[in-house]
């Protein structure tokens, strides 16, 4: 149902070719400051528009609050808000009506609304609708940071060039020459978390954290600490110890990525998030037209990520944040953190 | 909140050391056959003590329905279950008391319940707990055997050993001999789902099959299709084309794993799990003594799987089936397949 | 959390005095046929400015969709609208920031919102907020339309003066003229319901339309059937009776108001719900200053509702048809009616 | 789906003549006390055989805990419970298979469940399912305690009698003399309330409350403070007024009945609930045989409830503390109460 949460809650509706794309955010706690500035900050991390690595589709992604903010302050009712569409080249798909983009969601979203669904540029299934995910964090990142957390994400692989800028700036470019897209990996790391955020089982760290990183449309696989690699690790190796260090609990290893049984062990939460290549390429593809009935091929024009990830950076980020805030709003509940930190 | 679901809500309770587990699923369709010796089969392929590679605890397992079933068919009232804890040897965890066990969840447990945790076994944050999963999967299974839809994991990598039965089970063994344990790397697959089961975003297949999966303890790490290989891929490569098979759409490939934009595409939906080794080792490790304050080395006594994952596998298969259970009866409210199917 | 529904929900966001007022709407049918000048003749009933019998304040009350609709029909995504505050007078609030009005919500609010609430006309807490559950009740219209549902609802009784309408009026004059307000009781009534909509207990069709119909800030009783009446009934008379009529069940009477056991029962389904006398009244009334901690007598100013039950009718009737678009698609979950009934 | 409660969850299930019924609470604060013998006192004064004012069906109603509690305290698991059905004497319903008893909500139950419902004693439809409301209100009255809260109920009328205890005591036995049955009105109050409990609109605290009230199968009519008999009066009068009284602010009446805006006000939260006449009567009356698609006239056989209401009483308190409770805890997540009163 588009929305996320348990005591903090995020609903994002629009299209990527609509008027507006936007979020209604409910639980945010009364008093909390709202800085436009650092919210637009935010916005801009993600917006498209801004180098060669990234789609050119000019967008200021301003952030309009319309409900929910008074003199500066959350007031703990829905905090609602929009985004404008600005730059729309809607004509850019009317050749796509029938014919759906390979990679892109085009042809179940055509089944699954009965050929009711608004096709242009993907409509709500949209990398576009992570806008608003992006923008909910930055509106509660004050919470967070009263509470001293640090949320952060980035690049650490593009294509087959592993943590080594340059190689990754120089295999975009060499997508983007090609005409082609190519994947990325993304690590993220949240520090200073307090222990014990997140409940047992669905409900968990990983679970609510997962929900929200799947939710990213090019999302393709999440892990959390050794991730993958412990499979070919031996439990000895694996566990992380534990020894005292005065009167508090050193953990003598992370491989856990922060997080045991659901809940945060307060150690650094991190992990992995696999984007695919962007579906969108210039090349021609295989594809079908669906009135038709026939084969046909298609080069998708328009503005084209060629590698997604780069503009994913900040959407995780914002899933660490948005996962974060719900349960330390939770936590209060539960007496383990401040209901009221500022 | 320990349930999942829109439409089909299951909650789970229990401690691996009280005397039962069990769970309430709600919105079994009325009507729908239940099996009392096809859902101990299922049981079956999950419970310990049928082998050298699982633990010797000795659980019959047995499912006892408490509501919700009348004359053998779902009445469409809650169905409450039970399973009875048979062999629990809490003496093994006296000595555990004040000490948490690297790689279990005692220390945030123990944090977050403010010390009134029950630390048997660990309590609500064991595996055990996914016998209810495997158990709620198994009551629900003739849903998707009426829509004709099959779902399957298997083992495909424990430890360095990938994609070869004896190999995998060699290096279980050695595990097992040094006191140790692996990880595990699970491949699951559902043939025949219909399309579009799903909804966008954080409701999405991806989404709400990746919440399930990380309600799994050891798992850590979890992807659809082509998954973290999708990273060095390019987009001509990795977009899946689609060609006319009479009057059929063919997918060329299946690298999206059978789901884009939230939602199924029809085509096999597969993925991958990562199964971390089992924390509970007999080797001596490094704890402390939360009470006293000091460093303590543990070996965790009792009995150990030492490979997980191998029990995993009907429990990756459990959570396949409980989110497709789910999207189905959600997918009968928009039309797209059938309300009654039997 | 301002949400209500299942499989069609509705979250509520904006502020009396602030720029605008919304809702977004998930769940509703892909193809569902969306009628603008339907929708304003809904809000038409509902808005002020239109006699003297309720307040003066000028709204348009026009409902600008935001997403979620392409060609005139709705896609299945999110549908987020906006309704516009124009005939905001907020400085007549401004003599009230530090004195709550009597009735009102305002000191409540200031404590909850540890003083950070928005002042203005009661902020989020306004009677205005019943804007966009009117306005998505008549965006889901079609749906009980297609289904032969009509939903109805009408003031019966004004003050003392009951099922009469020139006496309501003219006693809701006097009302105005006295610069007081009066109570007002709303008879609700739909007919040609299918039966079995609702779930049992916390999720029948009684607690479900309860909880909605106590979101109206100014209702403060609920009824369904006979109602409080049924206290003084004996089960011999208040037991509706069944005959055959041909190969249907005849009900003889309808005392149950259409709901048995939280499911319809296929008769209409009828109640009533109590309003209070409006708590904005030009009277001077005992309140306080929250700063100076002195007692002050207030005068409300402004644009008042003599009987806001008069425009509680077109909410009652938005509540009704609410519950029941959301019990219609849970129905077709269930195979109970069709899902696509146009 | 029977579940209610944003941070005190509870779900109920099972059925009237089924082996058990019984219900899981998730959220309980750990460490709260569990007091056995204090639960089992509230069970007795709602459990029938106890009185000829109530049905004869001999049940202990003893709460068997399954999970969530280790050493006299919760743990914050899900706290799972059970009450055995023991004086079950279904042959009293085998007549009754095929004929749907007026008043009772059998025949939608039938068309529901597509025939596939448990008919005895109304399945999962019947009153009994409130005794696992009771258990999991008792259960989490140390929350209640903790806080000072007190809540309590009271039949104040039954049939017409009105008030008097004698008076209502010979209504009833003439009703049970009679094989009929009557009405009866319960208030309900909680004092030394916190205020702000609730949040607004749907999730206000009429809201919440009047979904529980709701849920209980005889209520036909909830109210707060004046309720329906605010429908007569005048603004001036209903306001409650404020006055200050040394620092604090003194409410002159309580005509809201404590709740305003959804949020509790600080005054006592009171309010009425209305009980149908018990529809199980021993009377011939009106009903059809299903299958035979015939009239046929029927007596109810079995142990039945002269005035529901009565039994109806330590419902609608636990109905009011399970609401309380869910609150405190929200309360507690935004920083107006302890999270940890114990």
């Amino acid at each position: 149902m588009n929305t996320t949460g348990q005591l903090l809650r995020l609903s994002v509706f629009g299209e990527s070719h609509g008027p507006v794309i936007g979020g209604v955010l409910d639980g945010v706690p009364a008093g909390m400051p709202i800085h436009a500035e650092v919210i637009q900050r935010r916005m801009d991390e993600r917006r498209p528009g801004t180098s060669k690595q990234v789609s050119a589709r000019d967008e200021a992604d301003a952030v309009e609050i319309l409900s929910g903010v008074h003199e500066g302050r959350a007031t703990g009712a829905p905090l609602a808000f929009l985004i404008r569409n600005q730059d729309v080249r809607s004509q850019d798909y009317d050749a796509l009506r029938n014919i759906p983009r390979p990679g892109h969601a085009d042809l179940s979203e055509h089944w699954w609304s009965h050929g009711h669904n608004d096709p242009r540029g993907g409509g709500h299934r949209s990398g576009r609708l992570t806008a608003p995910m992006v923008a909910a964090a930055a509106l509660v990142a004050p919470l967070l940071e009263a509470h001293g957390i640090q949320a952060s994400a980035e690049l650490v692989q593009a294509g087959d060039a592993a943590n080594d800028a340059e190689a990754m700036a120089a295999a975009i470019e060499t997508a983007r020459a090609n005409q082609d897209s190519i994947g990325g990996l993304v690590r993220f790391e949240a520090t200073r978390v307090p222990s014990v955020l997140g409940d047992p089982m669905m409900d968990g760290m990983g679970s609510r954290l997962g929900q929200l990183l799947f939710a990213i449309p090019a999302v393709k696989g999440v892990s959390f600490g050794a991730g993958f690699e412990a499979v070919a690790m031996n439990g000895s190796d694996h566990n992380d110890g534990y020894r005292m260090d005065g009167d508090r609990i050193r953990f003598e290893t992370n491989h856990a990525g922060g997080v045991l049984g659901g809940r945060t062990t307060g150690q650094p939460l991190w992990g992995h998030v696999a984007f695919k290549p962007a579906s969108s390429i210039a090349q021609s593809q295989h594809s079908v037209d669906l009135e038709a009935g026939t084969d046909v091929d298609v080069a998708v024009k328009g503005r084209h990520d060629p590698c997604i990830a780069v503009r994913g950076v900040p959407v995780v980020r914002a899933c660490l944040e948005l996962a974060l805030a719900d349960f330390l709003l939770l936590a209060a509940a539960q007496g383990h953190v401040d209901a009221l930190p500022w």
